[in-house]
């Protein structure tokens, strides 16, 4: 990707997410970026075609910054790396607007046919989201890692939906906790989750 | 609401939730409703009152709906009520295309600060679906029935969000699944629930 579009698409992806895909015109992303119309247009071609490259730029980032931080937390047995990761999700909401998930709000407006490409992004990015989860699990001895890491997965799905929907922050430590609780029942000899398993 | 206002909402409510609301021109819901356009702003007078009319009018029925359940319901004991309530989510997404939750989705395109009575709708039924979940909750016996509430709606969103962004209606079973456990830790009497708590 150029540099002009990658300012392209880092500015539409603010706007995109900020205010909503049909909310926000082309020419608000051309002043927003500081590049022309014409130059947009010659580089993306058609609104539609931007909307992916901002979700394909949007995936890779965000799979480069979680590699990133469980690397930094490769120290940590795999039960808290795996809820370090909503520590990380929060962290991304709050950098961001605390809007939710930018790949489900896409979802919200992309109800059509056309919009196929976008959405075969999503499905893949929500893919590999899963398939951190699951490495994680399986490191940590969960008896169906998958199982587990789609439950954990769902629980992040939630607190983006409430962060959105009621402007609560306090949605990723509620699910960070409900995800010890399915870690603690998914892996039964898990040492250090702070769940009441042991007093059972 | 007047016959004609009910057409208005019902179609506006119907095409905003399969396409997103700012992909739904005025021009649209006059034809879907059979209203013509002079009507629709003679009752409504703005498009955003169109769409704080039609998210009162989407809480009114769902209220509805979901008192009506529960009263069918009335016979089963509060914890099996609290998940069949999942067994209803999922009847209601059958019947509108499984696109999630209306109003979440409204959120992603309600921004600005115009929108403040949208928002508060949006707020109202996130407060009054959580309320049936804690009422539920106190008469099944949970020390906390706000905090069980609140867990078990959050995971109401995270199937609704995964519903929207990857067409997996299954996401509604895993939830009730997840809710099983956060109940059966949240409620230590409670017979009848399907985990493996005494097993432990």
């Amino acid at each position: 990707m150029s540099v002009v579009e990658e300012r392209l698409t880092a500015a539409a992806g603010r706007l995109f997410y900020r205010q909503g895909i049909a909310a926000t015109g082309v020419d608000s992303v051309a002043a927003e970026s500081g590049v022309s119309k014409p130059t947009l247009y010659a580089r993306f071609g058609t609104k539609d075609a931007l909307v992916v490259a901002v979700l394909r730029e949007r995936h890779r980032q965000r799979r480069a910054a979680l590699e990133d931080h469980l690397r930094a937390h490769a120290a940590l047995p795999p039960i808290d790396r795996m809820l370090s990761v909503f520590g990380w999700v929060l962290d991304q909401q709050r950098g961001e607007g605390a809007r939710g998930c930018p790949f489900v709000n896409a979802s919200v407006e992309l109800a059509h046919a056309k919009d196929a490409p976008a959405r075969e992004v999503i499905g893949r990015h929500k893919r590999w989201f899963r398939g951190v989860f699951a490495d994680l699990a399986a490191e940590a001895g969960a008896a169906d890692p998958l199982a587990l890491a789609s439950r954990v997965h769902l629980l992040v799905e939630g607190a983006n939906a409430r962060m959105l929907a009621e402007a609560d922050l306090t949605a990723v430590d509620e699910a960070r906790r409900i995800a010890e609780l399915l870690i603690a029942d998914a892996c039964p000899a898990s040492p250090g989750v702070g769940t009441d398993r042991e007093a059972r």
